[in-house]
């Protein structure tokens, strides 16, 4: 996957850059032809939260593309200077209005295809209030029979929510870790 | 925290950059003034194997900065294109010479102060054949008990060890999550 292409210039000194690999590395990487600095492009990561209240879960439809109108768990890109903990409350608070205390990390899904890896974790909310924020147009409690299985945002989030429902039948929630791979994905996975 | 400051152009047009808070969010971005892309910054996963060989623990003694001659294990950054599985696999074969398969996620590690998040995976060899790679100035198989803890390169790895050797001590190895915090950070904890 050539993904240095789209960096045609340095960010710190603002020369162009050209596209080779450097001495030592195996990638292809955009190197500055001015200072040579090289600007390294990494995956990054979403958090998120699956917020447990009453047998029930909390969504959101999405009032923003992708997937607008859809239903998804609380969940954004992780910034610098946050934990993914920090990141997953913050997200929730942000799209949800609700305030959670994170309970433990659910479901790690690498997406290799689109340079991303979600963080899910199980949470409660602090108090039973929910809102929602600019990017949800609504917010709902579920019970795990109604989950909106056809009107879900992300393959993430339908896989999340469809380990969760497996691990409530047999036990207790514990930790995943999955590759999703979008080209053999499908529905019934 | 700020850190947009140092993206001074777009990295798309080559347009001079202006850090202000864009409408509808809350942090400070790096906003090009010609073409208007948000050039976003977000941590970045470190990935690598606490590989486990016949009740020993394969570290690579670093032949680059930082932390040069001090050991480690096997870690480097995810890249786009890769799972965090498929990145421990790859860096373990470029720094240990080490055919590896992945066992189960080990410990996430999260360093804000640095915008980094440690994933661990346990593993083993495929084969029991090991070399030292180019940032490797040697790789050893050192018993739980003899352990460099005092020529460790990273707060992280000495973490990680020492999470592995309670879970050892006690059962099996399990899942952490953890937070580090440089700022209150000591060999103690």
């Amino acid at each position: 996957m050539e993904t240095s292409r789209k960096i045609n210039f340095c960010p710190i000194c603002g020369g162009c850059t050209k596209h080779e690999i450097p001495d030592g590395e195996e990638k292809e990487r955009a190197i500055c032809t001015i200072c040579g600095k090289i600007t390294y492009e990494n995956p990054k990561m979403v958090v998120g939260c699956l917020i447990e209240h009453d047998n029930k879960i909390l969504l959101c439809k999405r009032n923003i593309q992708p997937s607008y109108g859809l239903w998804t768990l609380p969940a954004g890109y992780m910034e610098i200077g946050e934990s993914a903990t920090e990141g997953a409350i913050r997200e929730t608070w942000e799209e949800a209005g609700a305030k959670v205390k994170v309970i433990s990390p659910f479901a790690q899904l690498d997406i290799p295809l689109i340079g991303q890896t979600y963080l899910i974790f199980l949470a409660k909310m602090m108090t039973p209030h929910f809102s929602p924020g600019p990017e949800s147009s609504e917010c709902k409690l579920f019970a795990l029979d109604d989950i909106p299985y056809e009107s879900l945002s992300f393959s993430s989030m339908l896989i999340t929510l469809k380990l969760y429902l497996e691990d409530i039948k047999v036990g207790k929630p514990k930790f995943h870790y999955l590759l999703i791979n979008k080209r053999y994905y499908n529905l019934s996975c």
